[in-house]
């Protein structure tokens, strides 16, 4: 009844994950989407081979090295060009395309892999003093430009890769909660805890590759945050090494000693420690799980009837609403009759007796809103693709179509003028000169009594300056999202890409604060270089 | 349905609220607590006429005063005895026997009274140029030291009374948000947000004076927090001033923008800045309430009860469950007759449909688990008594009875452990010399899925110096919640009382981490010193 605990390959170093699940076009997909954004047949984004990549040597000092190698041992220090080039950044877009043009200099100079919290500790006291840049690395997805090896004016960068950090430490079966080492993959995290009969619950669309470090580091939230939250709020408490030493803040289920200093290494990106250990709530595997799509007239009836489960208190396990654009191309995807309105996809999961219960009431309040029951039949083409998009991506930059996501949240009350908002700044930078349109699509998820996220997808002619193009739509969009006053990310966190807007997020005192805690406890300031704070001016 | 919007009458300066709540002991129940806690019958902690206070004179210096009065007007800055007599410190029990003796040394030199954020601000200003401690002040309810108005080695103190930020600034219906002033009273509050069909259901014992700008700097759990949530997660984002400008945190529902600031102000307890406006979740205000009395035969099957709603996930609005011995004296209190086992408290409000389906499962539950439903009868007493008790605490200091409540929390798995440590320790720190045992009663509430708080209510004789005794009680109890691992404060919040507890809370890193933030905020330390963070050793 849960997700599949599957191991999948390691990611493929130039597009989205296990080159086994690559899902190419047909020639027909491939004509469609041509003739809907202007593409020329034989356009297409081509590959480098690996063998052909341009990568600069290494430029750890000596004697970081030899510090590095005291801290992890020898084996561990890896100088190699493959393992350079498999962490010379994330997964977004830009970084796409950076790969299949050749580009790999930003490549660390050493991938560096600890296997405990101490480890992770003498590393980072090593980089401390040998003024050596220092990136996590959990699974490599972020696309933001997280894991981006930016140097930070030293002279060298290493990836601290956590795959190491891969226990389950404890498991509380009475307070139901789990400590896990932060480098688990969610897959390896499933596996330990469905032996002791638990789920997390947490599934984002990275679920096959991303870690539980990066999920606390990033304040993920997954597609079953309805019913499980988001990971911010599963963290019970957390160990994190700092170059100045360990955090191990959360006692209790809750607390009123002080602000919940928890929340500021949630969300710091690796730039004021490196968390090695969480302790999450976990859940019983659930016996049941009954999927259900519903159909709403239009993208406004439907959001209503979202925000009415909201703030009823009715939450089933997962809840999204695709908006009209966003329906209709799932259908052709899916091979099946586009239909109007909007399609929304809910489940419910848990002890029967409580599944039959919520899914009755949840019933009741959407068909009162103004929505019609289709039956789980529909759910089923949404679920066997539910973490395979990504590798849509890739398919379609080898068409010679940009695509890409991105994501904000709001209230209910301004939902609809945000949405708008950006639809309008994303279609206005991705119209090409000859007038060829982008698909925008979007769908509202992770519902609050306040508001919910919303999630862009947008496809359009790559061109001939596809990166240059993102940008100008990625500086568009997210200008529309700060004059609405939403917040630059609802879950992708903010990396290098969304920085040019952490002061419009927090203020410029509350960018002094975050510096003032950087500068607490990373006072060489070798943590994570460029990302998450603004420079200085 | 809710609770009362009444106002009550000006809090009394050396007991808990308003003198018409008073609530003298009868003779009997004066005879049958002091033979059970072994008091003469002519002990009794005599106070001090206001007319006989020993005020010493004001120190604020002039050039002070006069930037004060530019900051607010000049009619609001109070100099007077009155105004500096009840604002000297909290309502501990601590506070009330200084003042029952007559000293009322630590009041401050004058007591501020800004229209609004900005004058806030302005008085900060005015406090950090001339070296004046400012002690923000709402209800005056702290029961941990948090209002004393220290001087941390000032010339002067202020207190900074919020009374006259008392507006309803603005209410979005669709997002069900309300944002409001921080002096605002909670029955004030409440009755404002009647008015748009909205309450707040945050009910803690101090609800008659506590204001929401103090519930979100002290991080205040109510009694209704399984169902409403604790104050902290109901903020939306809030609004504060600090000496170096204004800080705004909070964007959409929720965000993966980087650590959540708002989390680093709530639970500051002014010593960072200043809260002036909070933006909170707000609900319908309920269709229905249904309480009811359940009893179990011990409080491990009680306690394991709680923790099936809670990780179950079909939660009650209140739920609490009293130990034997509170049990028997609550009995007693309401005059009926001891009946053996525990008794919970349940209470389910809300739409019609909802209460009768969760009510359902819930009692399910709570049968399952070895409950016995007894009805709602069982519940009025403690309903109309909900928020009388500190009443009780001075009419017991006046019979010479030493009584104070303290709180923690821990998970489920250490509960009992930590329950059993705190008795003991308040118990040996507390039986008389001649033998006689003091009162000690529990009660567990705020359920999580992880854990749940424990709240002592403990009754000994005052003996010669009722000080010393409860400060060696206290020493003893959070020895030993510390020695368990559990929060120093579920929900009373640091303030003085609970500083020496905080290096164990969030380790040495953790309490620089405080100090990097405070030194960016407040540089020139004026924000209430001697409060929440440890001194430098």
């Amino acid at each position: 009844m849960t997700e599949p605990t599957h191991r999948v390959g390691e990611a493929s170093w130039d597009s989205w994950g296990d080159p086994a699940h690559a899902a190419p076009l047909t020639p027909s997909q491939r004509e469609l989407i041509g003739q809907v954004l202007g593409i020329a047949p034989d356009a297409g984004l081509p590959r480098t081979p690996e063998a052909e990549l341009r990568l600069p040597p290494g430029s750890l000092p000596p004697d970081a090295r030899a510090a590095l190698a005291a801290a992890v041992g020898d084996e561990n220090v890896d100088t190699g060009a493959a393992a350079r080039v498999r962490h010379a950044g994330g997964k977004s877009t830009p970084d796409l395309l950076r790969r299949r043009g050749g580009d790999v200099s930003d490549a660390p100079d050493a991938v560096v892999l600890p296997a405990g919290h101490d480890e992770v500790a003498a590393v980072l006291t090593a980089c401390a003093r040998y003024g050596v840049a220092v990136v996590p690395f959990g699974g490599g997805t972020s696309v933001v430009g997280g894991v981006e090896p930016l140097r930070g004016g030293f002279a060298a960068a290493v990836a601290l890769d956590l795959r190491r950090l891969s226990r389950l430490v404890a498991v509380d079966a009475v307070s139901r909660t789990a400590t896990l080492q932060a480098g688990l993959r969610t897959p390896e995290a499933e596996e330990l805890l469905a032996a002791h009969g638990f789920t997390l619950g947490h599934r984002p669309q990275s679920y096959e590759y991303a870690t539980v470090g990066g999920y606390a580091a990033t304040r993920s939230s997954g597609q079953s945050s309805a019913g499980y939250g988001r990971f911010d709020d599963m963290v019970v408490s957390l160990r994190a090494a700092t170059p100045r030493g360990t955090l191990e803040p959360g006692r209790g289920p809750s607390s009123a000693a002080g602000p919940d200093l928890r929340r500021l290494l949630l969300g710091s990106e690796g730039t004021v420690g490196v968390i090695t250990e969480v302790t999450l709530r976990v859940h019983p595997r659930p016996q049941e799980r009954h999927d259900e799509a519903w159909t709403f007239p239009d993208f406004a009836t439907g959001t209503a009837a979202l925000r009415a489960l909201a703030q009823d208190g009715v939450r089933p396990t997962l809840v999204r609403l695709s908006d009209e654009q966003e329906t209709s191309v799932n259908a052709v995807l899916a091979g099946e009759e586009a239909a109007p309105g909007c399609l929304a996809v809910v489940t419910h999961e848990g002890g029967a007796e409580r599944v039959a219960a919520v899914r009755e009431l949840c019933s009741d309040t959407l068909r009162r809103a103004g929505g019609t029951g289709l039956g789980p039949e529909r759910v089923a083409h949404w679920r066997s693709g539910r973490y395979l998009a990504p590798y849509l991506r890739d398919s379609l930059l080898d068409a010679g179509v940009l695509a890409e996501t991105l994501e904000t949240a709001t209230t209910w009350s301004e939902l609809h003028r945000l949405r708008d908002a950006v639809t309008d700044a994303l279609a206005g930078a991705l119209t090409t000169p000859e007038g060829a349109a982008p698909l925008v699509l979007c769908h509202a998820s992770h519902v609050y009594p306040e508001g919910a996220s919303l999630y862009f997808t947008v496809a359009a002619a790559a061109g001939a300056d596809p990166g240059g193009r993102w940008r100008a739509a990625k500086r568009a969009a997210g200008d529309a999202i700060a004059a609405c006053g939403a917040t630059i990310s609802h879950h992708h966190a903010v990396g290098t890409d969304h920085r040019p807007w952490m002061e419009d997020e927090v203020g410029p005192l509350g960018v002094e604060v975050l510096r003032a805690v950087k500068d607490t406890l990373d006072p060489a300031g070798v943590l994570n270089p460029g990302k998450l704070i603004p420079e200085r001016s």
